[in-house]
């Protein structure tokens, strides 16, 4: 059973994940404009959005290749693109093996920071008979993972020539630690921009300048040109967009595409609404500000999800005179995009109030395999 | 491809969900003999693991129906119960066809809080040429859904007369605002024991004496027996449980059955390793207490995941002097085991170390329509 495109917004069920379409082709347009003004490799990560089809636009708008997080991704993704990495360390044979294991026409680079991956990565290699080029993971000040951006970095990238079947590919780094809004940045992008090139120095002296040095996070992204020497960017969310992206001001919110379409389902209790889309729907992410909720309805910036439980979104009516029906339907911009993919197996494509199409988020869950 | 029974624990691909299975057919057991003791029909919800496999497991121990909180739990629900209760009001027209459209051979319940669900949920019975019982949902305190429990809650039952394919099944509450310690909870139960000998009161004087009242939170669980004239009960958690019900004292840690098994993937930073379990496979839900972080490691109260990215969990080692290697597995007891559950395809049912079945997580999402 499906239903016909160009059906009503009415006839969806809720809640699911909706998709502005003029609003993705625009943000997918600017994001490959971006990358092709400043002469970058566009390597966009496919977590945000785990879709064949959207990888498909990214690619056919210039993408050299794809970024993504799990070995369930680079697999789903290597029917639509032949230059892949895995921005992620496989650690664990299990792990390595899966990843050696990517279609062997495949060009597999991954990202990692010691040399206990590097060498369950090469012996994966071995046994699958493929190379697979490295990148060094160095920490540029978020403290998650990365190698230590001085002699260690250049360490762990030496030690790559010792296994025949990993070669160096370059650095990536990802400075998660800048959150705060695009135009107070100046300081920490002067503090990073140092960082990088007293490291990338240090490689250069040691004769082992980086191919590649791929770098960018959502909120430094429309920056990325004003550090020194990347020649590669890995943007996410800008497919989408989300209500942390505008709220550092990576975009504003009528850029955001993917919003959550609810009922209200309640208004038993005076002051408030409850809609179906709870933690289920749009997952539990913080947003900075006080009282921000956990989204804010499309077109009432007021109204935002103040309290939820697994299928139960609380809307908070004190700011507003608005007072929906029971039945009433409402969008829902979500805090953080990706969680909420994650959360939804279909996604529909819209414009104005027509459903246009709908695509699978093909890279959902892991492809884990049962036990017989 | 599939693994063989009996593999080992190290077999499994990460973060994976795992279940205990010695654990879970204590927690089931527990759960029905509660429910035998007290002459309670038990309907557990689903929602905790949406398994036909577990459903399956709580109708051969005694279960009378099921309780969904979804129309697709319960179309899924339906090839293996005819008894189900979805507990959750299928506001506006397309929520309520899909509902009325459960197979026809099943004995099915609405909770609901409004005449406008009422009357959207009768106008579709009527399309499908169904009967539908109705549970009128009262509001003893959460302050999510219900409706008053005086004169509003008997008003909302005496309208269901007025429609010839609904009729009047019984008096539901959930008590979610009771959350503390189960040993300090005398005083919100005796508060809760009055406002229901009120509410019943006055529907017997109406002549309308519910036929089913039906009732329980996680908290509440074990003294749900010192309440007055409940007949029916819904635990969801009891099977699989987590931190928040050891919290409260539902359980003790030993009695968590699901697990999220992962990796350590980096050690670069110091004081910290990062595991591959981050919001995707953990959820981002909070436990009351400080710095008691997004779930805690089985074995090792004392580590806690304190931050957390997508993919990227971070094990604060501040109070162990336990330093893991890079590939070394642990296993996470997540704060809130509901939502671990919406986040994998497929369960891991282990003894031991020794994997014994898988089963998929057969309600997961929501079963929508594509556009053709």
């Amino acid at each position: 059973m499906s239903l016909p495109a160009a059906s009503h917004l009415d006839s969806l069920e809720t809640p699911s994940a909706v998709v502005d379409l003029d609003v993705l082709e625009r943000n997918l347009a600017r994001g490959a404009a971006y990358a092709s003004k400043h002469g970058f490799v566009l390597r966009p990560h496919v977590k945000t959005h785990k879709s064949l089809f959207v990888a498909g636009e990214q690619l056919r708008l210039g993408a050299r290749g794809l970024t993504c997080a799990t070995p369930f991704e680079a697999e789903v993704m290597s029917s639509v693109c032949n230059d892949l990495l895995i921005a992620y360390p496989p650690a664990g044979t299990v792990g390595a093996r899966r990843v050696a294991a990517i279609r062997p026409d495949v060009q597999l680079k991954v990202a990692l920071d010691s040399p206990q991956v590097l060498e369950v990565l090469a012996a994966a290699a071995e046994t699958a008979g493929r190379k697979i080029g490295v990148y060094v993971e160095i920490d540029v000040g978020m403290r998650r993972v990365g190698v230590t951006p001085g002699g260690d970095a250049l360490a762990l990238a030496q030690r790559i020539g010792k296994y025949r079947n990993l070669e160096f590919a370059g650095v990536a780094f990802y400075p998660g630690h800048i959150r705060g809004p695009i135009a107070a940045q100046d300081d920490e992008l002067a503090d990073l921009a140092a960082l990088l090139n007293a490291t990338l120095d240090a490689f250069d002296r040691a004769g082992l300048t980086p191919p590649t040095v791929s770098g960018g996070s959502t909120p430094t992204f429309w920056r990325t040109h004003e550090l020194p020497r990347i020649t590669e960017i890995r943007p996410g969310s800008y497919v989408y967009n989300d209500r942390e992206s505008a709220g550092i001001g990576a975009c504003t919110i009528d850029d955001c595409a993917l919003t959550v379409l609810a009922t209200v389902v309640s208004a038993a209790v005076p002051g408030q609404v409850v809609i179906n889309a709870g933690t289920k729907a749009l997952g539990r992410e913080p947003v900075r500000g006080e009282h921000s909720g956990f989204g804010q309805l499309l077109g009432r910036p007021d109204v935002t999800v103040s309290r939820m439980s697994e299928e139960h979104g609380i809307l908070d009516l004190s700011k507003t005179d608005w007072r929906p029906e029971i039945g009433e339907r409402v969008r829902v911009v979500p805090n953080h995009v990706c969680i909420v993919t994650h959360l939804n197996d279909l996604i529909y494509g819209v414009r104005g109030d027509k459903v246009e199409r709908s695509w699978p988020v093909d890279a959902r869950g892991r492809g884990f395999k049962p036990i017989s």
